[in-house]
């Protein structure tokens, strides 16, 4: 055996324990009955060392370095540089504060449950400012040029830096908090109220389940289930888990499943010949996001799309009013400051991700004391959104992520909005009338390029290569701000803004 | 740490692997799409792999060495008994052969679904083959007195062998196959016609979860799903998977569900502090069938438990006829020869597994190539059931066990039927008016009754020193022969048979 395929044998065994954790993940937020916890907890945590022990042993190293010389393929070249980077971040950071990070995080995520049911933030303050303590070390061990920040979002979008996503975030930042105020001052006021609703369970599975397949999820080789916060997971190319949730807004389950099915076409779509490798699967998150919003918003907050769809539904769900299609497109479409980030619109959704960009930069230079987070918080939501949340638990202790130790991850989300529309716009460029597509549900033309031009790709190419691929250049806030300016002028009558 | 501990941390591991093994096998046959089938095939390949790597490493031999001065209490003395025969047993076969048959058991498994729903044996033959092959490498690997059959039937039944079946056949042959023709010649013929029908498969589901409740499988340590061949998993004391299916026969999902229950009872039973380690779950397959029996047919199919439940059956099924708890107790007792084992009476079941067990030992010697098991089969049927299955489907591809590569495991089922009654007799004689109880549908007395003397010994102890223990003798065919005689007697009016 050649010590690449030596490697990749070690490769495969890590990636049978990976996958045997998703599953475990998996099925803890779908399935399991209340008494297996304590089982799950035990069993992740030694599948979570053994995977990590395995991919970290010196054997791993010493296979990669002796690799170099056989990879022969660009495929097998592209592999080396990814594992390469793994084993990188891997090793860099020292067991003994990976232990520390996850012990911190299982209390973490208790004590942020908690705190946000009782609305009481100075409960968590000690566990959070520790949780950023860790987050401070563990960036000092990976190492960084500029700023503490690039070595934490460098781990979720490879390449990324805090001057980067400055930018990211200056370029959008007035041209968002303008066109939210011109909505606010619109006499167009789209009403959304017959979304809200007692909806069959049942028919809303169905009903998802048909749009899925109808955007081009491959139910052969996925399927779909309920859980409490929607996720997209999975362990292999042709086996890709999407999980959905019904509750009174009929929108939650609709653009729910548009989204973990835009993330799902993506596993999908990776080369079968990868499948169950380090380059199979999203080559970032920033990318992933792209895919999801692209299904979510692009594609399943148009009115071409449910120019088709909409009979379907009121069919499905006899309680609607009787309603044309412009009025259901505007309450769709609804732009509305509010305070919780995972309910926003496309138009606000990048200014909640600002906030907590902010939060973690001026936490993680000391410049903000933990202590002193809501008041931060709470006027930034003022200055951006113009709201001002009533309470912490709708407030700074609405997010997951801090508890699980994800800090540096929410620009993605932004990147993911912007990248979508610049991907967009070359799809529309090579395939035309897409709108006209979307009125057929032929969605085989866009998957197809789609697939070609991203999800094939897998993670053979650096992110930012990916994109100038795609798209000819870096990432670009323009097609995005273009387009919702459009598309929201459209909406709420706006006259073109001056520039 | 001492070596017992260190010896425990490693069998955690191990219990980790298992456990992550066992629940993608339950999702193969609950949940996973048709696609996962080859990433499956791979993760269990490897997963079986590090856990018999794990398990039989020189380490834990010499942990266990070292523990044995170690061992204070009982329970931990008859850890390492258990993990010295389980140790023995796995060392004895090499790795490559265990990740051989799991690789192809996945694959089998999925080629056993398609040769059955096209009624294709061919496109099976050459992999139940290799499954065969793979099994005498692995008597031989084990070792045995005097017969291949031993080596195999051992694993699932410590002490079982060709012999003990033979006898244990031997005993019961006769006195089968004279009620059967009894039963046959009698005036007194059931018609369970009623029970044949489109059910509603959600009201199923809600009914066959309410009787599972009901005689005390807990729900909040498990849970109930559909799968095409009923089973019960699970990887904890406190998640316990049992799976039903739904047919036009409503006894199907109903008698099936009471089965896995069993099972699933038993597993649920084990004392909590030795959830995840060897020492919880069923001591072997036979006992373990006991129980499913027990509460399928000594509870399920007896008329006190209908006394109950028939009004709620009536209830939910409004199509069901108005009929009386005698007509309904005859219906569910019919005594048929038929082509499907898990659908046979118990009378004929046993009948079914010797078909079974004689072609096990014909393909393993020899004197039967794989290629004419459809013909063995239907002459056995023949024989034995006076019928001849109509095709295949119905034949010799109607079970999974040989492609999952369980090959000596069949006889166990009845013992199990045997054992069934042999426990109970001294339940009944502790309990007295058991009838009553279950008039009544309190069933904590008899479930409390087998949890202290049965399911808390977990594998604590060898099956035949369990069996002695709670019924004071090895396993005897008798109680079994008198009281299905006497039911069977009773419900076709036949004069008790000459002595």
């Amino acid at each position: 055996m050649s010590n690449l395929e030596a490697l990749k044998k070690r490769l495969a065994d890590v990636n049978a324990l990976s996958s045997a954790a998703a599953m475990m993940d998996w099925d803890q937020q779908t399935f399991m009955p209340r008494g297996g916890a304590g089982a799950r907890a035990q069993h992740l945590g030694i599948l979570g060392r053994m995977a990590h022990e395995t991919f970290t042993a010196d054997e791993t190293r010493t296979l990669l370095d002796k690799s170099q010389s056989e990879a022969q393929t660009e495929d097998d070249k592209a592999l080396l540089r990814v594992v390469a980077r793994d084993l990188d971040l891997s090793t860099k950071i020292p067991s003994a504060l990976v232990e520390k990070k996850l012990r911190l995080a299982a209390i973490a995520h208790e004590k942020w449950i908690e705190a946000r049911a009782k609305d009481d933030f100075p409960s968590f303050a000690s566990t959070l400012e520790q949780m950023f303590d860790i987050a401070r070390q563990e960036a000092e061990y990976l190492g960084y040029q500029d700023h503490v920040y690039d070595a934490l979002t460098d781990l979720y979008e490879e390449g990324a830096t805090k001057a980067g996503w400055d930018a990211m975030f200056g370029a959008i930042r007035q041209p968002l908090v303008d066109l939210v105020k011109r909505i606010k001052e619109s006499p167009v006021k789209p009403d959304d109220g017959f979304l809200y609703g007692k909806w069959d369970e049942s028919v809303q599975a169905t009903f998802t389940q048909y749009l899925a397949k109808e955007i081009g999820f491959d139910f052969n080789r996925g399927r779909q289930d309920t859980a409490p916060h929607p996720f997209c997971g999975g362990w292999s190319v042709n086996d890709v888990r999407l999980t959905t949730r019904f509750k009174e807004y009929l929108g939650s389950a609709v653009f729910g499943t548009l989204h973990e099915a835009g993330h799902g076409m993506y596993e999908q779509g990776s080369p079968q010949e990868w499948d169950l490798t380090p380059l199979a699967g999203g080559v970032s998150l920033g990318v992933h996001e792209s895919q999801s919003r692209t299904w979510e918003n692009i594609v399943g907050r148009s009115k071409p799309f449910w120019k088709r769809y909409l009979p379907q539904l009121r069919a499905m769900f006899p309680d609607l009013p009787e309603l044309d299609l412009t009025t259901f497109y505007r309450a769709i479409n609804k732009v509305q400051p509010s305070f919780i980030r995972v309910e926003a619109d496309e138009v606000t959704y990048n200014l909640h991700v600002m906030v907590r960009f902010e939060v973690e930069c001026a936490i993680l230079t000391g410049e903000l004391k933990v202590q002193d987070l809501p008041d931060f918080w709470n006027s930034k939501y003022s200055e951006y959104l113009g709201v001002t949340p009533p309470n912490d638990s709708l407030g700074c202790l609405q997010d997951v992520h801090w508890s699980q130790a994800s800090i540096g991850y929410f620009p993605t989300y932004s990147m993911g909005n912007l990248l979508s529309y610049q991907i967009w716009e070359c799809l529309v460029r090579d395939l035309g009338d897409v709108d006209a597509l979307m009125e057929d549900g032929n969605f085989e033309p866009v998957l197809g390029w789609l697939q070609e031009k991203v999800y094939r790709a897998g993670r053979k190419y650096k992110p930012a290569e990916l994109m100038t691929m795609v798209t000819g250049r870096p990432l670009d806030p323009q097609p995005y701000l273009r387009n919702i300016t459009q598309k929201y002028e459209g909406i709420y009558g706006l006259a073109p803004a001056v520039v």
